[in-house]
């Protein structure tokens, strides 16, 4: 069995074209090619513990990935989530690999999808791209996106004048030319591409903002208790997309839509039917579409594959 | 992260004391001091996977075993189980140790629960020991014993004469007095301290060959399709321990005789309880005792936690 470090990792992702691949395990998520059993939590005193795993028929590896969030650990001068994940042989069950990514390999493959999401549902001409959050995983929605979408003009909010200076000019260093507010109408009144990537556990975009034409990528809400959009956001939307129906019916906007009475389950596609061309996807650059990512195992099977195949594994 | 081999497992095994280890992780798990989520599982074309995971409370570390069983492996010259272990700081989530065991902590922690079970519930005075199977299991078994039950002899029962002849002199090796026979029967008519370790999906073992005074441990039946003993034999029993009582509502001897009709489940007690003495053992030699051993987590816990310190974690 292969050990590979983190900073193995960092070294590889670089070189890795991971969109064609994160886009080949969403299609086969949607074709139903992938088997992915419910998600194993454990929940202790300090943290807590999800188990995701899975694998795609036909292929090499399955994958088992153990993530953790440990919300003491900054005073302990740790970071707050960690994780790994581990690769088999799908014929024998042998370990391959362990990739001690401490979740690196999650963040990444969270990027990738919204830039996946953004280049099946964006306006054909982006004009500014909104960002609502400044942590690690808004500057990763942001760097993936150069691959996507033509655009270089960024409109940024967080909660606070520290974190957005910060994030400025980091963005500004990676060629985006960044401007920041503290209102958050702002970014939905002047922006058609907008992600959020924020733990929030209330809606920080409102309805009452939205402009026709506007895409909407949520990253967020990855548990029942947290919320990016009103509700409002996702009922007048033309296209609801989410990673994985059946997650949706648990966490994330699309849950809290549906609960809030504002949309129904049945209209929800899937991003793995939108990259294949089963479902339809935005029709005129007026609609309104919102994509919602929980993030499925899938996309570790994709990631995990990749970094270990370029490893020499 | 600390990587033990199974080489380096095989050379710490020997210096440990685990009875006492295991009994107070039994007593916990009985005390509601653990916390065991169900087991995860995947199903592949060769084979399968099971996740095991848990705690217990106010200890150091929480465990994730991830086991496997491919049953093609054996064409391939490979063995059909594997299987690792893995440590995680319950403080930080950090993980500490992986235990690269290939199922051989699995197989201990087995053997070690049934003398366990053996040293509550035999009857005083053991005059022949009874072994169904002969493989790697009923080995561990009778080896496990030694340290609980003042006899040698031994009658095994397997259904082959070649496999019953290599068990024999095995344990005749390791200081045994060794018959064997073909007649299953045998067994309960001529030992009163039984250990069952097949994975038969029908019964072995009669009630119609049940005498008084015989304690039963079986340790094969971990999936809700196997059974070794004849319902009637729980039946008849005196005392019925389930190592999970929630455990053996769905998979095991308890399962099938509860699903015959044949018991109840609310005559079933935990081992955990009466290692600690909450619930009585048996009160006389005459009295029949089967105890029904699935495999609960918190087993894993305590042995990959004993390896881990004695490796110097």
């Amino acid at each position: 069995m292969k050990v590979i470090t983190r900073e193995q990792i960092q070294r590889i992702l670089p070189g890795l074209d991971l969109l064609p691949e994160m886009e080949r395990a969403f299609v086969a998520y949607s074709q139903g090619n992938s088997v992915v059993p419910p998600v194993g939590e454990m929940i202790l005193d300090r943290g807590e513990v999800h188990i995701k795993y899975g694998f795609i028929r036909e292929e090499e590896f399955y994958v088992i990935k153990i993530a953790s969030g440990f919300y003491g650990n900054r005073a302990l001068g740790l970071p707050s989530g960690n994780g790994m994940m581990m690769l088999f042989s799908q014929k024998t069950g042998e370990p391959e690999a362990i990739l001690l990514d401490e979740g690196l390999l999650t963040d990444v493959r969270t990027g990738v999808a919204g830039a996946i999401a953004a280049r099946h549902l964006a306006p054909s001409r982006v004009e500014q791209i909104g960002i609502v959050g400044t942590g690690t995983q808004a500057r990763l929605q942001l760097s993936f996106l150069k691959q996507v979408v033509d655009c270089n003009r960024v409109l940024a909010w967080g909660p606070n004048p520290a974190g957005l200076e910060r994030f400025r000019r980091e963005m500004e260093a990676e060629g985006f030319h960044v401007r920041t507010t503290l209102d958050s109408a702002e970014i939905l009144k002047r922006c058609n591409l907008v992600i959020t990537a924020t733990p929030s556990r209330k809606p920080i975009l409102r309805g009452r903002d939205l402009v026709k034409g506007t895409h909407i990528t949520a990253v967020g809400s990855d548990t029942p208790g947290k919320q990016e959009l009103d509700p409002q956001i996702l009922h007048r939307s033309d296209l609801v997309v989410a990673d994985s129906l059946s997650q949706c019916r648990e966490r994330g906007e699309i849950y809290q839509a549906c609960r809030a009475g504002m949309i129904h389950h049945e209209q929800v596609i899937e991003l793995g039917a939108v990259i294949s061309g089963k479902e339809r996807s935005r029709s005129s650059d007026d609609q309104v579409s919102v994509a919602d990512l929980t993030g499925v195992a899938v996309q570790d099977i994709a990631i995990a594959t990749a970094v270990f195949r370029a490893a020499g594994g």
